[in-house]
């Protein structure tokens, strides 16, 4: 049987879940794949840890260049994460002319263009199915699954911390800094938590959807992020009072006139798939031309999930190692040789549906005035719910728009919020539609 | 560039659908694939009928054997369906050493063995990513996503119709055969709708995503098959009562002892994402040892959908071409050079929790004498629901059991039938625990 080495580069909690699985379910690998995958060294800057599994010592180097200067190790594993060692890494192993496999989203959404490139010019593969929603082999059904379909859209619930947060808050009725203490004090959440709850971790993994999706490399900074920290109980009972969820979602759209690129709060209507993924799970839902719409859910995260997804990596150029493969797999238009145009779509100019939350006086004459200014800005309302729910003197008046242009409702909210019976800054929270 | 040519054996629904999508989205395909797939031959049996799209009649032959025998054809499509000519034209192009794409899952589930093992000797691979689920890429998600996991369960809703006829009962409070004649009108069930709702169509599905999960090729006849005929409204009533929804779930579970395969209705908790999958989609939803829970969902039939599966499968052989590829990519295990067990456990084996409705005479003592026949049987009861509702002089008594042998439930039912306060045949129906 032909043995495949490779070399792992930190054995961290995604590491020691590789190093897991690779032993514990050898014998169904080997026989599915038809090569034997032998784990030949360990980099980690420190081999004493303790970890949630036994490693021989004899494994362990503390010299990632070890690894990536080992002839007989054709493919390297980065998984110390962040963007300037790993990067290091990565492209040395390039040019040594290795396959990687990484997990890195924030590498790859920020420095995919020169790594892609590199792999491309030295016949390389790159895999990084664990970069997007852990387990869920979403990369590998983009690349594969769906090669025959135009992307129409990609609506992904792709940030665990994030949903497990809206979730929590939307059973129990809690504040946010609530339940992120809670998370935090659980280990859902990071101690600096804003990678995940500013909505960058989720803006990380979009680009590289849409890489896959629309063939394009968009530079991270116009990717248009929201978090979920002004997220409050009372929006989300009012969005349940009118059959929606609230959810970070990210959302791309291949227009004629460029690529939509966001991650926002987002209502999503109950009923439908994506809203009834809760807790730390993670969701894509996507629309191709000929296949419709499909989700892929599952756990975007954690020690195991995120390992089975590395090593369907591995396995998968194994695979092409044996058959003597020494090309890479990316689409052209990744490896510079065509150009798909991928302009974005400014927010200002994307059309959505809204709830606005308006905290107003309780007097005659308020939601006149609101629909006035809406109307003048050719925002049509769908519905209101006015309540008399004090909340220090003031009354909440929530609506729901017909579709509308983002640059529009920017204009009317700041003619609203002039107003003097207008207490509070006003909400807004995009609506999705997938019926 | 490299064009890779491709006959079509069928040019019916999902044989126009892929003749749509190569033509529609040649651009995007050459992108991502960097070869081109050229349509080279089409053989029907009627060039002259009426179709969806354009065909140059150029393309057509009505005999399929001068596609098998075109030496400039490496990939040969078969969507002609059915279990004989079809076996025919696949064997024949395995012959002439010629990959194969197929949608066939009766023909697969039937005669796979010989199939598969006839394209292992040639050197052939055999694509059926369009056999289970239509675009949903559940198929390449097992074979590749999922290598590095044993797969412990698999609840499937792979049934469109079935699906369809279900959702629309439980949202109409309508018969079985209302819904199905009305399904038949507008074509969401065909003439002679057995294949779907007697379950056979959802047990050939799942006898191919047993074969990829537990690497075993079970026979179709041992797997235990109900249908849809017998499920009521008062039961889909019921069932909501507890909490439930009914669905035709294909399940798949691997036990020491053997694997459980079957289909049948099930009742699936309200808020779990399988209950939550409507109208004509499908959803796989799979657990593996290391990837834990994942869901697949999307239309699992189609024109369009199918076709997408099919192009998929059309793109991974080609890219194998490219490479100088004569690899067969199946498991070990299904090229007869493995042997990993594959008994099946006997129905009356199995141990799950029941919902169990007995019409019974209005009268004091009828529960007592049910309940004492189930406790000698070794069934605990969980729930029960008995109300005044008299349908003919019955009244019924609903109970939901805790986990209990198939065997003993057996056991049970026969005693009760024989009860004379029982006035017709009890119904039980198993129910999923996916939470």
């Amino acid at each position: 049987m032909d043995v495949i080495n490779v070399g792992l580069i930190g054995a961290g909690t995604v590491g020691c879940g590789v190093i897991k699985v690779l032993n514990e379910n050898k014998d169904i690998i080997e026989d599915r794949l038809g090569a034997r995958i032998q784990l030949k060294r360990i980099a980690d800057i420190d081999p004493e840890r303790k970890r949630p599994i036994e490693i021989p010592r004899a494994l362990f180097t503390t010299n990632a260049w070890e690894i990536i200067e080992d002839r007989s190790i054709p493919i390297v594993i980065e998984l110390v994460g962040g963007t300037s060692v790993a990067k290091d890494f990565i492209l040395g192993a390039i040019r040594k002319r290795k396959h990687v496999v990484t997990a890195n989203k924030a590498l790859l959404a920020l420095h995919g263009r020169e790594i892609f490139k590199a792999a491309s010019e030295q016949g390389v593969e790159v895999g990084f199915e664990a970069s997007v929603a852990g387990g869920i082999p979403i990369i590998r059904a983009i690349r594969e699954g769906y090669i025959a379909n135009r992307i129409l859209s990609i609506y992904g619930i792709i940030n665990g911390t994030s949903n497990y947060i809206l979730s929590k808050m939307s059973e129990e009725g809690r504040e946010f800094n609530d339940v992120l203490n809670q998370a935090q004090n659980e280990g859902y959440a990071e101690a600096d938590p804003s990678l995940d709850i500013d909505g960058i971790d989720a803006a990380h993994k979009l680009l590289i959807l849409i890489m896959l999706s629309f063939g394009a490399l968009v530079e991270f900074e116009r990717i248009h992020v929201e978090g979920i920290r002004s997220i409050t109980p009372l929006d989300i009972s009012f969005a349940d009072e009118f059959g929606y969820k609230i959810k970070l979602l990210a959302i791309a759209k291949g227009e004629n006139r460029g690529i939509e690129a966001r991650v926002h709060p987002t209502l999503v209507e109950k009923g439908t798939p994506l809203a009834d993924v809760s807790g730390a799970f993670n969701a894509i839902y996507i629309i191709g031309d000929a296949v419709g719409p499909n989700m892929l859910y599952g756990m975007g995260a954690g020690m195991m999930p995120t390992a089975s997804a590395v090593v369907s990596d591995i396995a998968q150029i194994a695979r092409n190692i044996m058959l003597g493969n020494s090309h890479s797999s990316l689409p052209k238009s990744l490896q510079g040789t065509t150009s798909i145009p991928s302009g974005l779509v400014p927010i200002s100019e994307i059309t959505t549906k809204y709830y606005l939350r308006f905290q107003v006086e309780d007097r005659p004459g308020v939601l006149g005035q609101i629909a006035g200014s809406l109307g003048r800005n050719n925002i049509s309302i769908e519905s209101v719910i006015q309540k008399g729910r004090h909340i220090g003197g003031e009354v909440p008046v929530v609506i729901m728009t017909h579709e509308a242009k983002e640059r529009d409702l920017m204009s009317a909210i700041e003619e609203i919020d002039r107003f003097p019976v207008i207490k509070s800054k006003s909400v807004f929270i995009r609506i999705v539609d997938l019926s």
